[in-house]
């Protein structure tokens, strides 16, 4: 989950790119105006970081939504200049001639709620004191996060969507998408997800919860202007490393090779390089992110429960009445693949159309971040499919990619 | 890894209790003599907390050294008086009848080096300053704690063992005993173990350590007589907790039920049922272990390597001539089933007699001091072969509970 700081797929980069871009910000709500949270709170004004690439066509109905995980930003694609080192977090599939193809598609992609990559969340100003919100800020759900998305679309003058994407926590707002609006969303891609979060996860989430305030500078919320709890921050993100890669890509990338042999035998901190590399993601971690939201983010993946008010998941899918395209990775243990394959049997007994596919990949939850040239044909044929274009020739999807399903549940 | 702080199962308690135990303390290094350590520091005295059940036979050959896990102590079996809630970690098979039957065998159990309920350890004072050792106690490794057994094998006098036996690191220490000891061990039971651990273990330890060390009450390991480093500690622990169970066994005990659903909407730390078994298990474990114990012994686990100094595992194994019974559980994740057939396929290439069983579980790590039912008739059965006697009937041994092997490297 590096935002897109990996050097692009070669594979991909040889189709366009969307170029020079540039964060576009909107006051979406603005006082004495309130937008209603959830939980009833309100909150005033809102304010939104978002990116397009592409053109909306005459009949606005040629947006997609892309949604980025728990610390993303709204820069899915193209770069801020021309010497800039790194594309957007999605830069692989989001471009002319590529699966979300700019060529024909209005790609949108905003800065969630509680975020603080431009959007308002624990780090903006309340303007009721003129200080950062910190714990002040209001509890906030997917489903908030996913109406702020929507009133960016009605802004933007959207009137429909050919598909909501998005992986991990982000696969979640995909899936209240569906839920909310599908009479305006003819496809939704959630990508290793799941329904919600599992005990385990809601586990290692606590655990970054407590890091974060058991660092003295945490000081309840209140460091802002202060030291800020980078400690706390840069374990919480260890803990979230751990999980997105897997016990095969650790053996891979790390091994148990180490810094420095003789002084392991006597130094206790001497590093394994599994550990220098956990230290290096906990610092990088800290100098782009906040740990309140942080600690808002995490919270609202541990609420979301798309079965919560009805008697099942099924029923509650009823709702979904447009495509579906899930996929899921086979080696990763945060989402694993019984996880979408909760989500297929429900959308299935419901009639709805679904198309499955659980990817191998030893890379773990990362996968989604990484093996594009096995999912982006999948999502290009798929989109062809939901627009009634001829298929595509699905170029570089071999058959032995899909491993077979292997759910507990099933 | 409760330490026996659960009921005991009833099925095994129907068969004998050891009865009313104590532990009893021994100084097996005086100054000026003093223990070479592997790394060649040196260290003296060396106090060694142990307790002992059943009796040693004449010919001194009936003994069992029975190993246990990381934070756990000498107190196998028994209760410390008619009053005690709590049997001893291994109490469920150790007992007259039970599989490590004291009416045949002597059973041995030590605190080990460097832990801190007997054995001396980073909490113990140094005698050259009159002061705890903290973070001047010398990096043991698993070696050094064998080594330390083998000195109170040989002061209670024992001449061979029938069994060295023990649980996830207990494991590594019965395999470093199989490797070095050969000669007087008839057999080695290592259970829920791996010749090492892997990259994504030591990075959990990565985070425990670090949890410890940013606790302002730490200090550099100095704060006795002051505020111990508890949250630090109880973070640390919490991470423990999650890899011992499994995503299964989390869904079976927690689900996704929480305290106050109303409260929730609004309070971040309104905890769901498995924080706050998080939080009591590391609360728990701060008023019973010491964190500078806790950085040591996790070391330890991250040092060894059963494979180091040799060109292959199967040759450094050559070394192993006893028999072997090698158990994983299913469920396990911390060191899952393919951690025991890479030690099936080492001992099996060099034509060592090997038993392995994969045993059904869905409880995680934790399996080997839950499922006793499952593995306690194979130990039972095995060590009936290992000393010659009949093959005792496997009661309740059921075909069903043998999973198949699904190791990733087969």
């Amino acid at each position: 989950m590096d935002n897109g700081q990996r050097t692009t797929d070669k594979k991909m980069t040889d189709q366009g790119s969307v170029g020079i871009v540039k964060t576009q910000t909107c006051t979406l709500v603005q006082p004495p105006e309130t937008f209603v949270l959830e939980n009833r709170a309100e909150l005033s004004p809102i304010t939104v970081a978002y990116e397009t690439y592409g053109t909306l066509n005459a009949t606005r109905d040629n947006a997609i939504l892309v949604i980025h995980s728990l610390t993303g930003d709204a820069h899915a694609a193209g770069r801020y200049s021309e010497e800039d080192k790194y594309a957007g977090w999605w830069d692989p599939i989001i471009g002319p001639g590529k699966p979300f193809d700019t060529n024909k598609y209005f790609v949108i992609c905003c800065n969630n709620l509680g975020g603080c990559k431009g959007t308002t969340g624990p780090a903006s100003i309340n303007p009721r004191t003129g200080k950062p919100y910190g714990m002040s800020f209001p509890l906030i759900t997917m489903g908030d996060m996913v109406e702020v998305q929507k009133k960016l679309i009605d802004y933007l003058g959207v009137k429909s969507l050919v598909a909501v994407a998005g992986g991990s926590s982000a696969g979640m707002k995909v899936l209240e998408w569906g839920l909310r609006y599908s009479h305006m969303v003819r496809s939704i891609i959630p990508i290793a997800t799941g329904y919600c979060v599992t005990p385990q996860g809601i586990a290692f989430h606590k655990v970054a919860q407590e890091a974060i305030m058991a660092d003295p500078n945490w000081n309840h919320g209140d460091y802002y202007g202060k030291q800020a709890p980078k400690k706390g921050l840069a374990i919480a993100r260890m803990i979230g490393h751990i999980t997105y890669l897997s016990d095969h890509s650790m053996w891979e990338k790390f091994g148990r090779r180490h810094l420095n042999p003789e002084k392991m035998k006597h130094d206790l901190t001497s590093p394994f390089d599994v550990e220098r590399y956990l230290e290096y993601q906990g610092e990088k971690f800290v100098q782009r992110f906040d740990a309140n939201c942080y600690l808002y983010l995490l919270r609202a993946m541990d609420l979301y429960d798309a079965s919560e008010g009805y008697s099942s998941l099924e029923e509650s899918f009823r709702r979904i009445t447009c495509k579906s395209l899930i996929i899921s990775f086979a080696g990763d243990w945060l989402f694993p693949p019984y996880r979408s394959e909760e989500l297929v049997r429900a959308l299935r007994a419901n009639g709805s159309y679904v198309e499955y596919y659980n990817i191998n990949s030893l890379y773990g939850h990362d996968a989604f971040l990484l093996e594009y040239h096995k999912f982006g044909p999948l999502i290009r044929r798929f989109l062809a499919r939901v627009t009634g274009e001829e298929e595509q020739n699905i170029e570089g999807l071999r058959e032995y990619e899909i491993a077979p399903s292997e759910g507990l549940l099933t």
